[in-house]
């Protein structure tokens, strides 16, 4: 049984193949311990507030039973009509934790949000408990805001994740009903129709994958060709904001809504892979490197504007105004796996680690059980009174809540994203603390990465063949070395893979020396909102100040980071085990400090929300 | 007859006492040109744009007329219920119009609309067409998000300007009816309720000072005391947003919406005057030095962020993503007139000074029809799609149309502005070339102000006691000398008021003159989004440079303020009659330019819309 949350085809147009689900075990250190955080804490703490929050609710409502539809967007009574997606994320990412153990608490809750879904599906195949419970229950009567097709997108890839990590297609049944349902309605002979949120395309793709079904590819394929025609009309924002002003396979740059753009781009590499369609492959590439080079935060972030949740100028990147949504950051991983597979570049496994530790987790709290939507890059010790929704601190939920079972589902399966295998041996994109089973080939990963840079490659078993191991070297990284077995000296490696091939033996160690000072980072001279300021990073985190830190009566506003002096890493016990921290050298503090505490990002507002910044004035 | 914008009673705690509208005159040069324009070519394209985009229409539908209702804001189908008050802020200005000289063209316009209006009114005084065509026509459902005394607010301001410049009361009866059917609903002994959109409170105070109801005052010192205390629920944005976050003499800042917030503190300065309630007007003057100091533009702009129109932090003040609605800009010159009228403090002319040159003109094309919504600071070579609406032209009007109306009451009431009296004697405030009389004094003001320092006022007429002739020397002018009549020298000047006391005669010509160099103006360090740059003024001109000023194939992103050479004026009859331009020392540009012209800021976007900025990089 094939597992994982992309698993491109045998025929699929793709350098690399992902490594089983299950043969990949994180077993320490620091995603271990998120890992451990997730199952314990955020997946339980999600389900209770499925239950109290309404979603779950409201699907027991479309079975019949009598209540009242939670989903008030505000007291001016706008409804959300996408709630059903956070039941179906948060049961992928329950797929994924009973694929790595049984968890009997985990599997009663499963059973129970499962029941309430079949329930909840007409006897047509339709489910969306919105349109059949407030909306008159016509279906596809609203594309442009109603998010059928995204909430069916997301059952799927909860479908996908039951089917392949442990064989329960109880939800792979009511999910193919319900596509069934969309494809008479819009397939090759039905209607024209693309969704106002992208989603549902990379989900049809992974069901052809999963049935054989080749008509969801067709119908994926389908929706891609229809977007950028004007089918959705100019909206609130304009038909960007939903990726219909251009083709998918034309647009030169990423635009609009960047949850939207993303989700886009992941269908339309799932169906180039699968279709072998060079050309729409190469215009997701070309605006993902438009992406990078224009509209990416430091922290991995993007998505900058408030108003539509939406891309920017090119450059237009304001600290405090950073939109930056936990779920672009999710979204910005899940294209960059697909490109990674897709090309075998390694500066996609790149943008995975500048995303998962910069603009991923700062989204959720040690604790595991509050959440931001947005992320910051910097926050004042003077604000603005802020709305519902929008204040400083991580919430427990929100009205929209999106992000957390988005993180859920992300953390759940993030050994996903460490190895890859192809024809010539493994790849190994992302250093954690893991045990690897690749075909004949058995690896032992051991690391304190991202504390440390050293990585210790132990072959535990090797095929009777040579074959490459290929380990990133991060583009960030000025200096590595790679020591072979048997090796007097080390060899210098350079920024992107080393690929030592050889007959391994089982027994054979590889070590893998990441030099990790801290650096100073300048930015793009295009980038208005922090001209005259750095930044710190060390190995893959970036690092940010916080008020908390300084003396009272101080305010952050006043630092200044002085350049005669260098900045330097230090052990912080306090902040968990193993964290390095970085005193900077700063002046401007009126009662004398020439020093203040940097720590990495996704660490902050964990003590105290106050002021923090990631660009200090220089 | 007393006329004008703002009419403190005889009893009212105000330092200083409004001109009559009718005896100031601005004969010639720059204000002169710009009330042509607004009266030859805005006015009438505003009754045009009423008459197709729905807003009279919608009037006449409340009347019985047969027809659709014509105020989509978005396909998504919400509907805007103000637009009532874009016919009322025109007719308020054609009010102006005709106070000034008869025209017969606007009169009969004007005859049509109040035609409309007068019918459109319920037997009960109710008018509202929204809620009469669309919403059911029960009133006041919606005090948070309908409109109704907000648009009343217009409808009576509109109703004042026509009785106090030509004695035609047609409006004012319709406005007193639909006045006194709020009184008797939300009066002393009626319902407690505040509107999501303050206005209403200024208007009411106008309505008592023109009718000599007390109730009306009383009814907006009710409205001013119940806002703060949760009437309007937490909607979308947060309390803040309609500035019910906290009572109104107790918010120590600005806070949410920035038009709300204006025309709220614009109603709570006409309240304590008349009131002689010294500690709400402290509570205005507190939270508007707070505004000045933390969160006003270079432009006087104010109100940064899109998502919620609203003040952001203390500092946030970024230049591209700068919301700086024309219609906010607006509300602070009505605001700093009133404050001005109650403290006579120079400050605030100094504001009004900078705000209507720098942040209410852009508004505007030189043609007079086409508009700005949004004021940036800053826009790049490059860009994100846009949606409808928020593209980079102005536009010959807008969906939500607030603005151009908005802009042409002020301008054609712009000589309320000008000076005021008190018991001394006559203060000018802003200086444009024009006739004042003000009691038996009599006064010729000629200049090429802006555009020249020089001032010069005739004494054409002179009571026989002395009095002090107070001119404002502004807060930007480092160097200004005032020459007397029959001095052999001219005195120096400091900022502030020049305030000099005589038995004035006839024929006494004042001179000041006010230095105009080109001023290189650095941030404060507090504002991120611009650290490192420097902006251009002159005057009360703030200056922009555009990127069609710079060869083809280079980028205005690219251009690098020279440090070690200084900025030039230079004439520019190209952009106008006696147009300054200034001169700027640049590097960074590879055809080798070393120069680049820079224009106002008012006048950007005139010859072609692509990149701008005020804020250059040093």
């Amino acid at each position: 049984m094939s597992t994982g949350t992309v698993r491109p085809s045998a025929t699929a147009l793709s350098r690399l193949r992902p490594v089983d689900f299950a043969h990949v075990s994180i077993v320490d250190g620091f995603f271990a311990e998120r890992q451990k955080i997730n199952r314990e804490r955020t997946i339980p703490h999600g389900f209770a507030r499925l239950q109290d929050s309404g979603p779950l609710n409201n699907l027991r409502l479309s079975a019949g039973v009598d209540g009242r539809y939670q989903a008030l967007a505000d007291t001016s009574g706008s409804t959300f009509p996408f709630l059903d997606s956070d039941v179906y994320k948060w049961l992928e990412a329950v797929g994924w934790e009973l694929g790595r153990g049984t968890d009997a608490d985990l599997a009663a809750a499963a059973d129970e949000a499962i029941g309430v879904v079949a329930a909840a599906q007409r006897p047509d195949g339709y489910l969306n408990s919105y349109v059949q419970v407030v909306h008159g229950g016509t279906p596809y009567r609203d594309l442009a805001w109603g998010h059928e097709f995204y909430c069916l997108g997301h059952l799927i890839q909860a479908a996908v994740a039951w089917h392949r990590t442990h064989d329960d297609d109880r939800l792979l049944g009511i999910a193919m009903r319900s596509a069934d349902h969309v494809d008479r309605a819009f397939g090759p002979d039905g209607k024209e129709g693309v969704d106002g949120h992208p989603g549902l395309e990379m989900a049809l793709v992974e069901l052809a994958r999963v049935t054989g079904e080749r008509r969801y590819l067709a119908l994926a394929a389908r929706m891609l060709d229809l977007r950028g025609h004007g089918l959705l009309g100019e909206g609130r924002f304009g038909p960007a904001y939903w990726q219909d002003h251009a083709p998918v396979r034309a647009a030169a740059t990423v635009a609009g809504h960047a949850v939207r753009q993303m989700y886009l781009d992941c269908g339309a590499v799932d169906v180039a892979v699968e279709l072998g369609d060079d050309g729409l492959l190469a215009a997701v590439e070309r605006r993902w490197l438009d992406l990078e080079r224009t509209r990416v935060y430091i922290t991995g972030g993007l998505g900058s504007r408030h108003r539509d949740e939406a891309f920017g100028d090119p450059y237009e990147l304001p600290p405090d105004r950073a939109y930056t949504e936990t779920c672009a950051a999710i979204a910005s991983v899940m294209l960059a796996w697909r490109l990674l597979l897709a090309t075998g570049k390694p500066g996609y496994a790149d943008a995975i680690e500048r995303a998962i530790y910069n603009a991923v987790l700062p989204g959720m709290s040690r604790s595991g059980t509050e959440f931001f939507y947005v992320n910051p890059l910097q926050r004042r010790t003077h604000r603005a009174a802020e709305g519902p929704g929008h204040r400083g601190e991580r919430q427990p939920w929100y009205p929209c809540a999106c992000c957390p079972p988005n993180l859920m589902r992300l953390l759940s399966s993030w050994e996903q994203y460490v190895a890859t295998v192809d024809d010539n041996g493994v790849q190994i994109h992302q250093y954690t603390a893991a045990d690897i089973a690749a075909g004949d080939i058995r690896l032992s990963v051991r690391t304190d990465y991202p504390w440390r840079g050293r990585v210790t490659v132990h072959i535990v078993r090797s095929p009777d063949r040579p074959w490459t191991l290929s380990l990133r070297v991060p583009g960030w990284c000025r200096s590595a070395t790679l020591t072979l077995p048997g090796a007097t000296e080390p060899l210098a490696v350079g920024p992107g893979t080393a690929e030592p091939t050889r007959q391994w033996a089982a027994g054979d160690t590889i070590v893998l020396d990441l030099d990790l000072p801290v650096r100073v980072t300048e930015p793009h001279p295009r980038v208005d909102a922090v001209r005259g300021c750095v930044a710190v990073e060390r190995g893959p985190l970036v690092y940010c100040v916080e008020s908390v830190d300084l003396p009272p009566g101080t305010e952050l506003e006043d630092i200044r980071w002085d350049r005669s002096r260098d900045p330097e890493a230090v052990e912080r016990p306090d902040l968990g085990d193993g964290v390095v921290g970085v005193t900077i050298p700063i002046t401007g503090v009126g009662s004398g400090e020439t020093t203040m505490a940097a720590l990495p990002y996704f660490a902050w507002a964990n003590r105290s929300v106050e002021a923090m910044r990631i660009w200090i004035p220089a």
